[in-house]
């Protein structure tokens, strides 16, 4: 059995998938616990978040269920994200 | 003719794509602007790019050029990130 057939284009785009979804989840728990997101821009957070939605739209319009799931975790963290640095940005000035 | 015809799944995985790459950029010039990045998650920086990687593997197996073009640019952004950031927390201490 070659390796072709153990590490399979799939396996990378998963791998791929589970790490740019996850990765948000570090920046969750920063902002968290530092109670600070000054550095974040807002531009990018608004910009990708609204991609997310076009994505999730992309995947429910082709049923693509693991692009659906991997953009929905990615929304909900970068949504917690956007939502902390409102707060934290408010309660700084 | 429908709207069906008009805007097909593809119009919206396109603007996805788009915005999801594009909006790194902000971030970039936020940084390379304040010459700050302490709020950014290094760990976030780290997954996210190791994911990149991953995807531009998963690109070059499965000859999807869009998405290879996408991940290119979003890994090019994001390792830019990195590099400010590694250099101005350094300079901060």
């Amino acid at each position: 059995m070659g390796t072709d057939k153990l590490i399979t284009p799939d396996t990378f785009g998963f791998i791929a998938a589970a790490l740019t979804t996850i990765a948000f989840l570090p920046q969750v728990i920063k902002t968290w616990r530092t109670k600070k997101a000054e550095d974040v821009s807002i531009v990018m957070l608004l910009m990708f978040i609204t991609g997310l939605i076009f994505w999730i739209i992309y995947a429910i319009q082709t049923s693509a269920l693991p692009v659906l799931i991997a953009n929905i975790i990615t929304f909900i963290l970068n949504l917690t994200i956007l939502t902390l640095k409102l707060i934290y940005d408010r309660e700084e000035n």
